[in-house]
C-alpha cells in the first residue's frame, strides 16, 4: 500500500497545473529528471538519484509515467500513486555499464510507446542528473524528435505552495529551531567541529513534537574563523577556539520539505565591530521582511535590504534569498525567483523563500537568515528564533 | 593555510597518472566536473556541487584550475594546494541566471586562456552534475574544439588506493562499525524508523578513536518489513514492528573515503526460513572473498557467489559489488569495475570493493556486505562485524 504524503486532489492540481505549462509551449511530453520535480508530480521519493530515472508526463495522457532501475520499482510502488503501467524499470545491466547500454535507451522505448517520439519533448537541460551523454542518446535515438529546454517548467509550478505543503514547511522550521539550538549550544572553544555536527544531527533526525526529521537537501554548514567568508566548508576536527565567529546554516526537513535558518555566533565576547555589523544585518533583513507583500518584485526586497545597510555606509550589491521548498541532494533551492537585483518576478502569496543576508569584514561574516511565505500582506517567518548574534 | 589531507608527491602522482591516460588518447585538456574526481586531483571539498564547477587539467600545464563560484574561491584556496593563478572563479550572476549567462560561458575563457579551445578536449559526459546544457553551451561557445567522452578516465585512475587513503577507509570502517552497532540496538519493536537512523547518525558524525566523520555519500538506507526489497527507501515515522525484517546500509566516511557495510536483523524471533536465507548469504559471500585475489577477474568473484548459492538451490545472476572509495553524494561507488558476469577486469592488490550481495523472499530480503580490500593474496575486509543474521 502506498503511503500518501499528500491527497489525490493536490496531485491532480499540481498534473494539471504542469500540463498548463505545457500546453502554452505545445510540448508532446516532458522528461522531469529532478528528483523533486519528480517527486512534485507523483511522489516518488528515494536515494536512487544516483542512477538515471525520470518521470515523462505526456500531453495525452493523464498519468505521469515513472521511469528507473528495477530495484526502484517497488520504491515507486511504495511511494506513489500510480498504475502498476505507469511503472517502467530498466534492468540492471543499464547500470554503469561496461558495454553500449544506456537507461535512456530504456526510456526511448517508453517516448515511443507513449507516441511522442516524433513529437515536441521537453527536457530539463540544465538540471543536475540530467547529463550531456543522456541528452546525446536521446538526440541519437530519437532523430524525429524536436527537444525543448523545460529545465525549470515543473520548478516555477512549485514556487507556490499549498496548504499541506506550507504546513510541512512548518514542521521543518519547529526541527530547525531544535537543531540551531543544539548547535550554538555545542560550540564552545575546545569542541571540535564535528561534535557541534553531531548535535545537530541529533535534533534534525530527532525531529519535533513527535514526527522525525528526514535528512536535508544540504548538509549543516559551520564555516567559522577566517572561513566565514566562504560558506560550503564542511566540518572537520579542528577546535573552536576563542575568537572564533561561527556562522551555521542548516535546515529541518519534513517530507523532503525545508526550512534553512542561518545564526552566526562568536566563541567568547564579540569585539565591538561584530556585533556592530550583526545590527546591520538585523536592521537589513528585517527591512527586506517588512517589503515583502503580493505585488512586490523580488528586486524590490533586495533594494529594502540595499538601502538600509547603505544607510550605515555599506555598500554591496547580493542575492540575498531564494525560492525553496521541497528538495534533494545537492540543494533545497528551487532554481527559480531570487531576491536581487534585475530579478521581477512578482510576489504572489503562498510564496516561500529563504532570505540569508551576510556582510563580511576582512576576518569575519555575519550571516541572519529566515524563511518566509509571502502572506496576504506580508512576510511570516516559518522559524520563531531570536535575530540576534549569539555568543557562548 | 591550505589544510592537505595528502602529501604534496600524492596529488603529483595522481596528476601524472591521470597526465598519462590523456596522452594515450590525444588529449589538450580534461574538464572534471565530478566532486570526487575534483578532490582527487586537487583535494577541493565543498558542499557547492549544487553549482557548476569544474577542475581543467591540460596537457601542457602541470598545476590544475579549479573553476567555480566566487564565495567558493576561498574554499579552494583552503582545501587545495593551488597557486592563485588556478584558482579562477565567475561572478554570482552566473548562477541560476535570469539572463543568458551560464558558468560554462565563464570555463569557456579559462579553456581559451589554456589555450586548448581549438584542442581535443575530454568532458565527462555521463557524470551527475555536468548537464546537457554544459555541454550544448561549451559547443556553441568553443566550435573549433573537439570534445571527446572521458567520463571515467578519472576514475579509472583512482581505483587502486594508497597506502594514506586505505588508511582513510579503514578509520571510516571503524565509524560504520560503531554506526552499525548503534542502529542495530536501536532497533526493536514500537521504535520509529527515524530513532534508529538517528542513532545511527550519532556514530556516522561522531566518528571513532577520537576523530569525527564526515556525512556519508548516501545517507543511512534502512529497508524494512516487505520493504527490504527496494534498497532506497529512506526512514520515515513508521515504527518497527514484530516480524520484520531490517537492513541495515551505511557508510563511515572520512575525508571523503568510506567504507560500506550493510547487516539485516529481524524484529523478534526470525522465522527458519530467514536464517536458512542469511546462511546461504553468508556462505556466498565468504566464497566470493576467498575466491579474491590479484589477477583473477571481477566476473569470477561473481561466479564463486553465484555457484555457492546454486548449491543451496538459488539461482540468480547479479551486480554484486562494485569499486568504491572517495565520493560525494549521490554516490560512494566509483562507476568501474563491477562484480558481475562479463565484468573482465583484472583485479590488483589495493583495489577496494563493496561486496553487498542478497537474496530475496516473497516477503523478506537478506544482504550482508563488507567492504574489502585486495592484498598480495586474498581479501581484506575492512570492517569487523559479525557475519551474521541480527534480531532484537
Amino acid at each position: 500500500m502506498a503511503r500518501q504524503i499528500f491527497d489525490d486532489a493536490e496531485y491532480d492540481r499540481r498534473i494539471e497545473r504542469t500540463s498548463d505549462r505545457m500546453a502554452e509551449r505545445d510540448l508532446d511530453a516532458i522528461v522531469v529528471t529532478d528528483p523533486a520535480n519528480m517527486n512534485y508530480l507523483t511522489g516518488y521519493d528515494g536515494w536512487s538519484f544516483y542512477v538515471h530515472q525520470a518521470v515523462v508526463l505526456a500531453a495525452e495522457r493523464e498519468e505521469p509515467v515513472w521511469v528507473g532501475r528495477e530495484m526502484d520499482a517497488n520504491g515507486a510502488r511504495a511511494t506513489t500513486r500510480l498504475s502498476e503501467e505507469s511503472i517502467r524499470a530498466y534492468s540492471d545491466d543499464h547500470v554503469h555499464s561496461p558495454v553500449d547500454l544506456h537507461p535512456m535507451d530504456y526510456l526511448t522505448g517508453v517516448l515511443e510507446e507513449l507516441d511522442v517520439a516524433d513529437g515536441r519533448i521537453g527536457l530539463e537541460m540544465d538540471a543536475a542528473y540530467f547529463t550531456a551523454k543522456s541528452y546525446t542518446r536521446l538526440q541519437k535515438n530519437l532523430p524525429d524528435a524536436s527537444f525543448e529546454d523545460t529545465t525549470l517548467l515543473v520548478n516555477w509550478v512549485r514556487i507556490e505552495k499549498s496548504s499541506q505543503e506550507l504546513e510541512y514547511m512548518r514542521q521543518a522550521a519547529r526541527i530547525s529551531e531544535n537543531a540551531m539550538r543544539a548547535g550554538l549550544d555545542a560550540i564552545e572553544a575546545g569542541v571540535p567541529e564535528y561534535e557541534a555536527a553531531r548535535a545537530i544531527y541529533d535534533a534534525l533526525i530527532g525531529g519535533a513534537d513527535g514526527y522525525g526529521g528526514d535528512y536535508p537537501a544540504i548538509v549543516p554548514l559551520m564555516p567559522s574563523g577566517d572561513h566565514t567568508g566562504t560558506p560550503h566548508l564542511t566540518w572537520t576536527d579542528r577546535e573552536f577556539e576563542e575568537g572564533d565567529p561561527v556562522i551555521i546554516e542548516l535546515s529541518g526537513c519534513r517530507h523532503r520539505y525545508h526550512s534553512p535558518l542561518a545564526r552566526t555566533t562568536f566563541v567568547g565576547d564579540p569585539p565591538a565591530e561584530i556585533e556592530r555589523t550583526a545590527e546591520v544585518v538585523v536592521d537589513g533583513i528585517e527591512a527586506a521582511l517588512d517589503a515583502v507583500e503580493p505585488g512586490v518584485t523580488c528586486e524590490a526586497v533586495e533594494r529594502a535590504w540595499r538601502e538600509t545597510i547603505a544607510a550605515h555606509g555599506i555598500e554591496k550589491e547580493d542575492r540575498i534569498g531564494y525560492s525553496m521548498g521541497l528538495g534533494y541532494p545537492p540543494d533545497w533551492g528551487e532554481h527559480t525567483a531570487s531576491l536581487r537585483p534585475g530579478d521581477e518576478t512578482v510576489l504572489e502569496e503562498d510564496m516561500t523563500f529563504h532570505t540569508i543576508p551576510g556582510i563580511w569584514g576582512d576576518d569575519f561574516g555575519v550571516e541572519i537568515s529566515e524563511t518566509f511565505r509571502v502572506t496576504s500582506d506580508g512576510a511570516e517567518p516559518l522559524a520563531e528564533f531570536p535575530r540576534t548574534l549569539f555568543s557562548t
